[in-house]
């Protein structure tokens, strides 16, 4: 390492979290670990209470020590937004709008937007980093986002994680990188960044799909079967929407994001895919979970693209018609046994 | 379905099983589905004379009920190969040679050899349809493999399964896929044989790989990242090995038939690992497990054929290192760590 980069690790990075759950507090810990200066909004006013009070977040990883000479909490958003150079948006997609909805673009001017989120704007179907470009008028090469297969509740245990940091502007996918490695977690830049997101949100759909199988009584078997057939329409997908050469969906951007996800038992729209294909109704399921999975929002969004590309993604359809349509998850599943090989 | 069609499904087809173990008696109950005559060789006496008294194998998927109007078992292998179209082998790779030993070339005269072994000849470093095209003369356009996710623990529950018949002969390929759809099961034929035969070999050795990191405490996290860069070795591996453009790795015979070994508790190889992870030598490992995993001389073999190519596969590299050089497993995937992303 040159002098310069030795000196530059030296001054702190000043960094807005926006978010106070699982993930936020993963990222958080993450960034921690080198040097940084970070200002932490979280909407529940208790919450920012208690980090101060007791350096641990009281809701999610609640284990996860906070750094206080690092890390201070706000409750008041524009406060938080002060002096930064980096700002991430950790909250979910569906909150995203009413969430920021009191800042402007000057709150963005030169700063440099990281989103961690894997859903879509609901309604609007656009990706998180599109709506910001809309409504903040912020460049795209000001924007990166956060991919790769990380559960924070292993993050918050130090296993070892990987990352991949997606930006068209390479330059700073690797600063921002840079910023996240430490001895538990390695990460990388590359520029595919609608490709990425998209595939982050899609691999939510099919962690659904993943899980009303298992509750209707599918198999080991079958579910490598549908994760195999999935790799086959996001291929599609991006190939139709934002196709890209270079693209090695392979990577652990995009297969590995998709693994830990579809096969793990922390997965929340997992969890939700399981319940309904139990029998559970919709409502029934997010009243049950307390919240709404990603998912939920992403089928409906990306059933709505997939359709404006002409493509068929039976995947895709069959949760879009169960969470959508009423339609009965054991005769959709039974119809898509036909459709996969 | 046209009316030669429907008097071909009258007449049986004749079929020769070798090999007594889970998978043989799988496929044994999924041909039974169809009009098939079946020729059961089973080395061990005892098994034999059960399943002719019983109905059922005593020593694996002991609950599949053998119908005796399709199955014959027999001990003497001879007996089993008289008048039959198809041959499958369904023993352990390990054990082939010494299991055809008495075998000559007649026995195989106008005969298709299917194989459904997920191993490497030891020794040779020859994939199982290369060493029989070798030792009985048989043209490459007689044989065909079966690859696909699919636990033998799950066919004995009818859960849905999907499997890929390959051969260079796809006329072949497609009839005896034929032979194998059922209300359970549905299968599909391609044209790459050493593809999916190299890839369900190699899969084995990632399993082991996924084991090892397990028992190591090593997460899902990791896990997701080390199945991902798995996907590229075994890319790296068949470009230099065996090149094909129309192959499509994210189908379920290649990436879907990995998914199931490397996630599955019911995978030999990845328990095998596990124990290695938690500190087991190989050798008490194997006397634990009363069994060699097909992986064990795989990774020997694997490994040889990609130093030959002059390529790098550092998750191979590492089970070879800790299987065959006695290298510490923490010290290793400590090391592996650093290649991955």
């Amino acid at each position: 390492m040159s002098q310069i980069e030795e000196l530059k690790k030296k001054i702190p990075t000043h960094i807005t979290v926006l978010g106070g759950g699982s993930w936020a507090t993963a990222l958080v810990k993450i960034l921690s670990e080198n040097q940084v200066k970070i200002k932490w909004w979280i909407r529940r006013k208790s919450d920012v209470d208690f980090i101060r009070k007791y350096n641990h977040n009281p809701s999610y990883l609640t284990d996860v020590a906070i750094n206080p000479r690092k890390v201070k909490t706000y409750h008041k958003m524009s406060d938080a937004l002060h002096g930064v150079e980096y700002i991430i948006l950790a909250v979910p997609a569906a909150f995203i709008p009413s969430t920021l909805k009191d800042l402007n673009k000057k709150h963005f001017e030169g700063k440099k937007v990281v989103s961690a989120i894997k859903g879509m704007i609901p309604d609007e179907n656009m990706l998180v980093t599109d709506w910001i470009e809309r409504e903040f008028n912020l460049p795209l090469g000001q924007t990166c986002v956060i991919a790769g297969p990380c559960h924070a509740e292993e993050v918050a245990l130090e296993k070892q994680s990987y990352l991949t940091i997606a930006s068209p502007n390479l330059a700073l996918a690797q600063s921002f990188s840079n910023l996240l490695n430490s001895r538990f977690l390695q990460s990388h830049a590359i520029e595919d960044l609608y490709g990425v997101e998209y595939c982050a949100v899609i691999k939510n759909i099919i962690a659904m799909a993943c899980g009303i199988t298992r509750g209707l009584g599918f198999g080991d078997n079958f579910q490598a079967v549908l994760v195999s057939n999935a790799m086959q329409e996001i291929k599609l997908f991006l190939d139709a929407v934002y196709p890209e050469t270079n693209r090695d969906l392979n990577s652990s951007g995009y297969l590995g994001d998709l693994l830990v996800t579809a096969y793990s038992q922390f997965s929340r729209n997992r969890t939700f895919g399981n319940m309904i294909g139990r029998g559970y109704s919709v409502k029934s399921a997010q009243i049950e979970m307390n919240m709404i999975a990603e998912g939920y929002y992403a089928v409906r969004s990306i059933y709505h693209i997939s359709r404006q590309h002409k493509i068929q993604l039976p995947i895709i359809e069959a949760v879009y018609a169960i969470v959508y349509e009423k339609a009965n998850p054991q005769l959709e599943m039974n119809k898509l046994k036909g459709f996969l090989k």
